[in-house]
């Protein structure tokens, strides 16, 4: 039987209570379709932290190193300083395992509420390719009379051909599967430097996919175009940060965070990839059965995709928008069932091999 | 009879057409209110800048600082090499006129039909404080091996108490005589040497004006919050990059761009504010009059308000939400009305001096 090692970190808040729904819906469909998994925990997570001191140590890279793929929960919490667990545990492992770009479907079920009058899922169906190891996210700079009136703080943006040239290749090739179409978003006429490198990959790249049409679009005026005409999209490609910026737009497209899932994609085959909800820790709600795990169930959806597990892929995602559409409320408890017991349901109706209209990836 | 000098500056594309119409309504204001404007045309532009090279030159800078106020239209063009036209021309008057903040309300006025569902007028006032001089505008980095697969761009953002202090100042000031609540919109978790500054300063400047709550957001979760939930907000104070980003989400809200407006203010009192719609010169409507002149009349609005022309000012925030309330849409051949007729009907509602329930500043 084909069997896939798995990384498992839950980490805080309602992390742990999104991915134990995950895990019940990936053992629905290992039974439906006839795959193993051997799972590995991992305790990384603000509890670890604040009593070890530990975040993403070099043994623990070498440790997850060996799995297939890694699935998240949540990581971030009020015990912790701010930007540490964060910085510490999810970037860093984004780093650690070149997880070269971050993958998020803006994609709206059929029957699931959004907050855009009149958008529909043929409307909203687009995926943002993130670049996910640098940009903003060296999270570097430097500052001189700190504490001072005359403190003056520089904050770097480093953007390598080679960074940026993988994840523009990933999002050429995503586009000539998917509709033809990629637009890069940016801020060229005000980032020059980095625009210049982006622009001229883009146009580079670009000459080896002849069959997809590209385009261009400042991020002021994506966030602007996003919320209402979503049609306008295809592949997106982007930096780190704008796409962190435009994916949090994108899930109040799709439903919330509670909705929205993606893939930090390791593109050389030499390290895991990692799948996890778009929303945090969400410590106010944690412990109530509140959170949705339908962040968590689709990222899983990705990940089975990722594993050659196509059917499985398709059947969680089937299963999972099949439930969202049948909930009062996305978030909360006017959801009107617990993350638990939707977990439960979506694994029911994994077991029925529901079909859906496009897959995930 | 009071009088104030006022530089326009109409510019490109759609620019000139909704000056036009805000200079009569303009003219109404005179009448009704009692002052007058010695007016000074300045051709800069796309026009200008091709038959001549010229961008802002330090003479022009000279001969503007002497007016009371400047009022923009809109620059750029697809003649022009990208880029050139908007960081040689408006961001060289925001920077040349130490423009310290650009103060962006995000206000919904009644009737006017907003893509969010069931988005109310007061649910949706607040006004963002965006800093308006460095961060990344500076526009400044460095780039090794261009042209190579070894090409590494840095971009840089550059944050100096000094101007994020003045920004930090003016959003508690706005706050104290609005709702009592600010927020500071960053990214502290990854750009940590910006982030440390930018919170410091609102900690300490935040002991100045004990009567305002200040919280936080990062700007990925301001952009989920926004479009869902803008009542969380009343002023909300940001860096260069992430305000540019976070209006134009914001204008979506309002009914979009071409309702949207902006003043950047100098707050030292020896260079004139300007004033301009938030929206650009829309080339590819240019000449039609399809522009909606609501941006332009509201930031006409600001300006009175920041000449000292209370009432003006609300009289035309006043006429122009009115003559919004009865368009039936907001922009192109389908609002019913032209650019100029639109400005007439605004500036025959001035005259009636209508009320609004909160002044635009
Ligand atoms: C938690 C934070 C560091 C992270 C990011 O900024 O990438 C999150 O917002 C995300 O989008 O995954
Ligand atoms: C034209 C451009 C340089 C400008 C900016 O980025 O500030 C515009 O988007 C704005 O918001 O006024």
């Amino acid at each position: 039987m084909r069997s896939h090692s798995i990384a498992v970190l839950p980490g805080d808040g309602v992390g742990p209570e999104v991915t134990a729904a995950a895990l019940e819906v990936l053992d629905a469909a290992q039974d439906a379709f006839g795959f193993t998994t051997e799972r590995t925990d991992v305790p990384l997570g603000a509890e670890h932290y604040l009593r070890t001191g530990e975040l993403l140590t070099p043994d623990l890279v070498e440790r997850l190193r060996a799995h297939d793929a890694i699935l998240f929960g949540a990581i971030g919490s009020p015990q912790a300083p701010p930007g540490v667990l964060e910085r510490g545990i999810i970037l860093a492992l984004r780093g650690a395992m070149q997880q070269a770009v971050n993958l998020r479907p803006v994609r709206l079920y059929p029957g699931v509420p959004t907050p855009v009058a009149g958008l529909t899922p043929q409307r909203c169906d687009l995926v943002v390719v993130r670049e996910n190891t640098e940009g903003s996210y060296v999270a570097e700079g430097s500052a001189v009379h700190r504490g001072t009136s005359a403190w003056t703080a520089v904050q770097e943006s480093v953007n390598t051909w080679y960074a940026v040239e993988r994840a523009v290749d990933f999002a050429f090739r995503l586009a000539s599967v998917r509709r033809g179409r990629l637009t890069l978003c940016h801020k060229t006429n005000v980032l020059v430097e980095a625009g210049a490198l982006w622009s001229a990959v883009v146009e580079e790249v670009g000459r080896r996919y002849p069959d997809v049409e590209t385009d261009y679009v400042h991020v002021d005026a994506m966030c602007m175009h996003l919320p209402v005409s979503p049609e306008r999209f295809d592949v997106v490609v982007t930096d780190n940060l704008f796409g962190d910026i435009v994916t949090d737009l994108g899930a109040v497209l799709q439903g919330g965070l509670g909705v929205a899932a993606s893939g930090n994609l390791h593109l050389g085959g030499r390290a895991p990839s990692m799948f996890e909800p778009v929303h945090g820790s969400a410590p106010d709600i944690a412990g109530r059965g509140w959170a949705n795990p339908a962040g968590a169930c689709l990222s899983l959806a990705m990940m089975l995709g990722h594993l050659g597990e196509g059917e499985a892929a398709a059947a969680v995602e089937g299963a999972t928008a099949q439930v969202l559409a049948e909930l009062p409320a996305l978030a909360g408890a006017g959801m009107g069932a617990s993350t638990g017991e939707l977990g439960g349901r979506i694994a029911a109706a994994v077991a029925q091999r529901p079909a859906v209209e496009n897959s995930l990836m």
